[in-house]
């Protein structure tokens, strides 16, 4: 099972390796190259994820970038979680699709097979469960998981996310309750279901109640570095269950700005990799 | 301003074209083509377009069913938005969005210029006003509007939007306010702002009180046909203000479906399109 996977390869790394990849990130060496933008940014990230393999636990593609630069860009996408996939990683598809019924079926259909296939796509469930339920088939049938939107860092995650409910609990604990009960027959070996959910770092005191409330489910963090959340609080959460994935997108492929333009960008970003791995595990 | 646009052709009519084409809509004469699939379903839809410019207000396309197909039907996306802007027509892509900052500031300048340029783009604000400001300069510089998702129709809609909040409201009602406010400073010479809103036409009454607690809120109403909201239903709603375009999608463009392979498939789709454009006009 896909959960079952993400956490043994998070118990080895928990960093997840975000392929945010802009045209301003290119080193001189790949930027300079008569190709498409999309080509280089492919390439880009291809020479990230040979240099990192052995240091990330997952990858996640924000498709925003790619979808930014048109067809161009989703070629790009295309050749970079295919290349994760044949490097027997996991890569996750940071897409936050949101719809219900036939239409995410057609989400389902797009991101869990054929071009655009990743391993666990990132939804937002603002519709409910018919926003996930369409998933479900793939992740029984073709080991896929899901990622739901539930807690963010943004400052506006309190116009709604950390509104009161009427019985007593903010919004965003309704959905945690929500996302529990949706994965409950998708438990895996490892104790997490297929479901997961998308929370921030920010109150490490209410990330910590929400793995609590929710012993089952996983979370991908996008929390270290630029949005706040040090190695120091991870491993604090660590302690009491190793739940979580954690992501660096800047703080990692922009690990080579300033430094040089050639072809050793890779090891400043493999740098960075590492020194994150390490700031984490080091209060483990 | 581009919801004054869309207000004066939904005066002239309501009727919303919804482009979900899906392979199993190509009538025979489309299927046998020896070109790829996403070239079929461009043309598909440009037949669409050309039968129906007179009659319809404006048009949907749901990125979802081009997702599917990958690589291949992104380039029929794109061909089809960018076909209906050529005609002068108002297009509306249904993305549903929803992502913040510099991650929004990606998903705007996909949507908003290049390959998949769109006139109004659908987002989902779950969080918070965060996933929509990043649109705010495309509004005012590029004239570009958002339809926000509000309230929807699913049997799920209960799980949050339909939840009662600390204060009485229920959750989609808070969500209104909010967009309400978003939407302030972009009001236009219709009345209307620049930030519309998504909302289903199940309960007549639930949409006529959003109507009146968001005046200068235009709508986007997926609700006719398949999701239930008659012609009727729809224009007591417009008695009070001709706030909304209403989206069909398989109600017109299958209406082929069971008629004829041939090439005469368009006419059949402009009959339905013409059909529900009268239904909505006749009450008024």
């Amino acid at each position: 099972m896909i959960m079952d996977r993400l956490y043994e390869a998070a118990k080895v790394s928990p960093v997840c390796v975000g392929l945010d990849t802009k045209p301003g990130f290119l080193p001189g060496c790949l930027a300079a190259k008569d190709w498409s933008m999309g080509e280089k940014i492919a390439e880009f990230n291809r020479r990230v994820i040979d240099a990192t393999a052995d240091l990330a636990g997952c990858y996640k593609v924000q498709v925003a970038c790619y979808e930014a630069m048109g067809l161009d860009g989703m070629c790009a996408y295309a050749d970079t979680v295919k290349y994760v996939r044949d490097q027997g990683k996991i890569v996750i598809g940071d897409c936050k699709r949101g719809d219900i019924s036939s239409t995410a079926e057609q989400y389902a259909a797009g991101h869990f097979t054929g071009d655009f296939e990743v391993d666990i796509l990132t939804v937002n469930a603002y519709m409910g469960e018919d926003a996930a339920s369409p998933y479900y088939p793939y992740l029984k049938e073709r080991d896929k998981g899901l990622f739901v939107l539930l807690h963010t860092s943004n400052p506006s995650a309190r116009d709604f996310q950390e509104q009161p409910m009427a019985g007593g609990d903010l919004l965003y604990e309704q959905v945690a309750d929500a996302i529990a009960a949706w994965g409950q027959s998708t438990i895996g070996a490892s104790g997490y279901s297929a479901v997961g959910a998308v929370v921030g770092l920010t109150y490490p005191e209410a990330f910590e109640a929400l793995q609590e409330r929710c012993p089952a489910t996983f979370f991908l963090v996008p929390g270290y570095g630029a949005q706040g959340g040090t190695g120091r609080d991870i491993a604090n959460i660590f302690r009491r269950s190793r739940c979580a994935v954690i992501n660096s997108s800047r703080g990692i492929i922009c690990g080579h700005q300033g430094k040089t333009e050639g072809e050793d960008f890779v090891d400043y970003i493999r740098g960075k990799t590492a020194a994150m791995k390490e700031d984490i595990l080091q209060w483990l």
